[in-house]
């Protein structure tokens, strides 16, 4: 038996500890026996004693999406010497893939089209936003440090004040060539404008202001630094010495496997979970199915936290989840329909930001939800690009219902409420922008499947990092050498991942880790 | 670096390879080195050449609740010497202080009343019941094991066929004295009749119809088999060998450490992980708070789904959640009520089973929600003793909207509409039993708050098992020597844990997990 006593401490830090004792086998060059022994040690953690290197540098990050290249530029700006492996053939990532808006405040574009914001303000919506799941600590240095990152970004490249403000609604950045400013989430929903005023905080950079214009301008500022990268090299496991400590990283190149010493620190930034669908069933929550991932770059297959969690890391929101389904965010006007369950009931204001109009599809008590549009807003609002074919056009409310599988007095019901409300002007159950509340009184209705099965998914959950972006063991300890951001990092939103939150949360923690990695006094090379 | 290539299978093989390298530590004496590794080792999976047994068993089983009580029993009558850990200075668990129904079909108490059922009925049920998350194979073991179950039952003592028929719908065994067999959970909804003809499954135990009648029968047998227990005893690491297998248990008993050499298996059957909050904080994944645990022993802590992933095993289902607001299955009054979310809008078929109508309070769109119940239904529901005191009672539909918080006409759109079903016989909306459609067109109106706070909560995820409950690790491999039914194991029901499906799950793995470690050739005494 050991000597200690067993505190809960020590207990609970177990999961680190496998990886620290694992680390040490090789030290000592003792080796487990048995079969079942070789193949774990061949999968074990490397330690380092085992390792021959083939090549070294200070910091070695692991992925090159907008994370990795935040952070590789940091670390190279502070006089590190920096490695970033990107597993596909050209770097990215989500970020060169999303929408590219950026969530900011108190910037100088804002002030340029004389609105009035503050840091202060945007931590109000972003916790409102990302509800009690959310890392309030994390939210609170993201909208900080929120006026340097828009510097930073500048400094990059990325030019936001050659833009214009996007006159309308919360709208994403897609296909909106020449602005630069935009409402990005749902800061116009009436739950949240009670809590804060609304305010555009969604920067995108010219020329398209699309995620390619961020990340082309990351790339750049990396390439003109001298920051190296290898392409098609997939980081595989965490190297760490007899302490515990991580010195490098055991990679699958195109050449096979190499070993790259970090004398500094690791930092992993290869993104979700969205398509490793053994840990989408093991974490996902919900009864009602999961759609595709919302990530094209294709490749959120968790590596970066599995490694993680292979050296003891803890992690953090794993069954937090951004559900999307894009009506006001595609479209000026289908917030103008009615989103429907399969009982024929409302679920949601249709204008809300995508990732609420997702949750409550999610939330339904049907499976099966639809999108009831006019003739009007089925064509103004490019419905069948958007959503598909409609599943059935109809004459009247009763059709519908028979279309849905709904009880026609239920879907009468819903719909007769809706339109006395338009009448009103004034959305009584939801709080829908007077704008869209428009009557659903003339057919032909045009009947869009809406349900799970049309949401897109992106993981919030990842590993657990503390704010200076180390990542955490179960215990609450961070494990030397070792730095995590953008989703491989746990859920800093919670749930809310709405347009431009996770390219400020990847920058941001991305900055962090990098400076924070090239400040690290580092790892000797341990004699054998 | 390790000469074989480093295969997907060995790369996700870390998890168990952790605790496998940990193992050999001890076994070739070797140590890390620092503090943080000194650490690390005291907190390490014990190995076996470290540990001096303090005792020693065939079978080691952590936690005397049903599961444990269950595994003991079979492993004892199969012929091996068991010990049983028990943390709390009493056994019983959470099936001790559960209503004690066991779900079960084609029994000769089903017989008895003339009712025709079966396990392949059983097993539709179940399936629709517990949705895709359900574990589908071990469903199929649990149902096909179902009249094997009730003779093993009824071999302890458990006497079913002295007691009467429920008559009434489903309903909770909780204070139905002198009924054996009820219905239990979502049997009758309209969802689940249409799928499998509703027939009564939930057998409880004279003479008191309750857990504590199920448990004294598992005890009493245990007893009498001698089996011994070890109570004040938690369970708090697993101790492993060379191999990797599981070979004991250190805990922490009366009088400080001790260490439980296991010949044969070690058994984890130590409960789910309600009562911890830092395990509930990573793995819930609602919006809406959580309340209180559904379980009364309190010690719901997670230790043995802990202990198992500090060897390498897999989780399932740790985002599923039994979610229970118990109207129907605590009063045959409170159904008649009208539930509703902060918008004023009806959720869910009051008289849907209890952890259905949690569902739906979690779901709502609103962290609030409320219960509206006229005079009469407040009397005769004893609501204020299942529900607490009425935040308020009105004269009038607008003053139950103005105490709800909701738009008047929402609020008087959603009763007028209600009552309009209950005159027409048809709950239109979610097809509510028309015996509880009572409209509300008389004052006083009761308004009781039935939020997610209100809700008791239970966990259904777990150490991942197969059908044998042998624990797995990440790459589906099983973790030699270990074994885990009851909470320990993961979702076998996804989301469903209705009253009597749990005890069924609990007694049916802890009996296959007794049997097997029973009947494993075991562990020689590696000599140092």
């Amino acid at each position: 038996m050991p000597e200690k006593p067993i505190t809960r401490r020590a207990f609970l830090e177990f999961g680190g500890a496998a990886a620290l004792t694992a680390g040490a086998i090789g030290l000592t060059g003792c080796s487990p026996q048995g079969q079942e022994a070789d193949e774990a040690r061949s999968a074990a953690t490397a330690a380092s004693e085992n390792v021959s290197w083939d090549k070294e540098a200070d910091v070695v990050i692991v992925g090159f999406g907008g994370a990795g290249g935040a952070a590789a530029i940091e670390a190279k700006r502070a006089g590190a010497e920096v490695v970033v492996l990107e597993e596909l053939d050209h770097p990215g990532g989500s970020t060169a893939a999303c929408g590219g808006s950026i969530l900011m405040a108190d910037t100088p574009l804002q002030k340029k089209f004389g609105l009035k914001d503050s840091v202060e303000a945007f931590y109000d919506y972003m916790r409102a936003a990302g509800g009690a799941a959310a890392n309030q600590e994390a939210l609170k240095v993201l909208c900080d440090f929120s006026p340097q990152l828009y510097d930073w970004c500048v400094g990059c490249g990325m030019d936001f004040e050659g833009g214009e403000l996007y006159p309308g609604p919360h709208i994403n950045s897609f296909n909106k060539k020449g602005y630069t400013l935009f409402y990005t989430g749902n800061e116009q929903a009436r739950a949240f404008a009670e809590i804060t005023p609304p305010v555009p905080r969604g920067h995108s950079s010219l020329p398209n202001s699309s995620g390619a214009d961020v990340f082309s301008a990351l790339q750049s500022t990396a390439d003109a630094l001298g920051v190296e990268v290898l392409t098609e090299t997939a980081g595989k496991r965490l190297v760490t010495d007899a302490e515990g400590r991580v010195v490098g990283v055991s990679a699958e190149g195109k050449d096979g496997e190499i070993a790259i010493r970090a004398r500094k620190a690791v930092v992993l930034t290869a993104g979700g979970f969205a398509d490793n669908e053994s840990m989408m069933a093991e974490h996902y929550p919900h009864t009602n199915r999961h759609g595709q991932s919302l990530i094209s770059a294709g490749n959120e297959n968790g590596s970066g936290i599995l490694m993680g969690q292979a050296v003891g890391a803890a992690t953090r929101g794993m069954g937090c989840f951004q559900i999307g389904k894009p009506l006001s965010t595609m479209s000026d006007a289908l917030p103008r329909g009615v989103l429907v369950d399969g009982h024929g009931r409302r679920i949601v204001a249709e204008d809300e930001y995508n990732t609420f109009v997702g949750r409550a599809i999610m939330a339904a008590s049907t499976e099966r939800c639809f999108l009831i549009l006019d003739d009007r807003t089925e064509t103004e609002g490019g419905a069948a690009k958007i959503l598909g074919e409609p599943v059935a056009t109809c004459n009247s409310i009763d059709e519908v219902a028979a279309a849905v599988g709904a009880n026609p007095a239920v879907m009468g019901a819903t719909i007769a409420f809706y339109n006395e409300s338009a009448s009103l002007g004034e959305d009584r159950e939801f709080g829908k922008d007077p704008q869209f509340l428009v009557p659903l009184e003339q057919g032909p209705y045009h009947v869009h499947a809406c349900g799970s099965e049309a949401c897109v998914i992106g993981t919030c959950g990842g590993l657990k990092i503390d704010t200076d972006a180390h990542v955490l063991d179960r215990d609450g300890n961070v494990i030397p050498g070792l730095y995590a951001a953008g989703r491989n990092s746990g859920s800093i939103f919670g749930w809310y991942m709405g347009s431009g939150a996770s390219v400020a949360d990847v920058l941001t923690f991305g900055i962090i880790a990098g400076r924070n990695a090239a400040a690290e006094s580092g790892s000797e090379e341990t004699a054998a």
